[in-house]
């Protein structure tokens, strides 16, 4: 069995801790957070919820720490602290930052004689394996990558931040006519307007001013002013009856030819009716790759194109050579 | 520069032979052929076409020879023993036989000391990816496996085996409203009828009995029997025209539930132009992952679930990092 632990228990956390369940050979021995620990309840109430700064007492007893912090401020601190003395998984996201996460968490990681795989879920993760596999097969192409429909939770938060806005969320839909012209061949250019739409379902306070609010969303320059944005206000009870789901997905198309001139299409989508269900579903699959590349004597940070595919199955390689190849 | 070599002219051959030039690290060296080496004439006259019995003096030579051999009798036997002399790579693609084919391919790379992988072409290869990266990310859920539309080779050569018939070819179609159903998430059982269309475009020899090709097509067990199967008489100047395109493709599908209930689907498809053309390319990012892994030491037989992707990428780790995660 592999005795994992969670730190931070948000909708990430919750959904590792359910995940487990879905993966024999994972056994959750404890969650860490920063919070009061007794206001934390989980599922399974024989789980201790233990204060953050106690984890290192847990060395001896954890295979690996599945974080579950937010990427702005948590993970870059949490990820290379915490590798120094554990096997680690993340789901660090802003792709701007992604190779210095990876150097500080490597650095760690090796001082510690740990491993570490950081960015594991699916944009950054399965979308980053769409995007190595379709340059490999294809070395001459042009990949293009589609997100949504799906909410986008910084685009939803800037809505609310606006005077006069009690609630707000934001989808981003790829342009149809794009995904079209894309998967067709032609190597389309794309500005950022072609390629995603953003569609906004707010709820106003009582007398605020909606055509002020419609206006500042769709002039707010790095959120919407680059983008066809629409503004739909709606009641609070319709915003939680349809919109509370954290749907998403999104779209990794390579077209390119090979080399006497034939034209290949690949394409990898995922349809999510849970963001961090997902992405939590993923992260325990990291965590048993990062265990047996550990056991294996693998020290240092890896993303998922490092790590061998079938590290991350429970089934064992006869298993995975007779009915999955 | 990696020091290729490959066995076999054919289709698969001559496609390898040109995805050289799209990969700056690799390096043709010689062709290997059972034919009379005379009879073969390469793009570029300056490599040597030589005959397969002297392969084994450039065993210093080559670093992986890839194989382009049919994988009913040639592959069996062809990459088990060069295997025992030279790293190799093939598209070994008999799935009932993978397993075997496997421990024959280790027992013989393990005795010279060799790296072997095997069955890297598109399926099996990059849905065998496909299926094992959405059973890791999904453990519960159902994958569905659609080829088409595109030729079937075997298809077309059993309607050619018909007193009557000139020339044929044979298209696998995925059924729509089946793919639908599966993106649906409703995990359907399927038949093989309900999956698959068959098409065949049939040139008569003049003077035959249609109806009776026709019957015979429809009702050949094994190949037609069980599925929807149309047949169209032309001639053979609008076979030529229309049909000589080697186009091929598929779908991986997998829809699952995570472990609070909700649903996701996961889809991996390929529309190829030219399916000996794809598989070559694969081939000759399979034969960079074999090099650098024997180079690291990594001695055996592995089929592309078991390189890790960045060994497929003539890019270094520092710009995948930067700019495929």
């Amino acid at each position: 069995m592999i005795k994992l632990a969670i730190v931070g228990y948000g909708n990430l956390g919750r959904g590792v801790e359910s995940a487990v369940h879905q993966n024999p050979d994972m056994e959750l021995v404890a969650v860490f957070t920063r919070r009061d620990p007794s206001s934390i309840k989980l599922a399974d109430p024989s789980i201790p919820v233990l204060p953050l700064s106690s984890i290192e007492s847990y060395a001896d007893k954890v295979d690996v720490v599945i974080l579950c912090g937010g990427s702005a401020t948590d993970l870059p601190v949490m990820t290379p602290g915490l590798a120094e003395k554990f096997n680690v998984v993340d789901s660090f996201d802003n792709h701007s930052r992604i190779p210095e996460h990876i150097a500080n968490v490597a650095r760690a990681a090796k001082s510690g004689g740990n491993t570490a795989a950081v960015s594991c879920g699916w944009d950054p993760g399965m979308f980053s394996l769409a995007r190595v596999y379709a340059e490999a097969a294809l070395p001459q192409g042009q990949t293009y990558t589609f997100w949504g429909p799906g909410i986008s939770q910084g685009h939803s938060d800037a809505i609310r931040r606006i005077e006069g806005v009690q609630d707000a969320r934001q989808y981003t839909i790829p342009v149809e006519e794009a995904l079209e012209q894309v998967r067709s061949g032609v190597n389309p250019q794309l500005s950022t307007r072609q390629k995603h739409l953003r569609q906004c379902w707010v709820v106003a306070k009582e007398g605020a001013d909606l055509a002020r609010i419609e206006r500042e969303i769709k002039e707010m320059p790095g959120y919407f002013a680059d983008y066809d944005t629409t503004v739909n206000f709606i009641s609070q009870e319709e915003l939680k009856d349809k919109h509370m789901k954290m749907r998403h997905g999104g779209f990794v198309i390579r077209s390119g030819k090979t080399a006497q001139g034939d034209s290949h299409t690949i394409e990898y989508s995922l349809k999510l009716e849970s963001n961090p269900q997902f992405t939590s579903s993923i992260l325990v699959a990291c965590a048993r790759a990062v265990v047996r590349m550990h056991r294996r004597g693998e020290v240092g940070c890896f993303t998922l194109p490092e790590i061998r595919p079938c590290d991350l199955m429970v089934q064992e390689l006869d298993e995975i050579h007779a009915h999955f190849i």
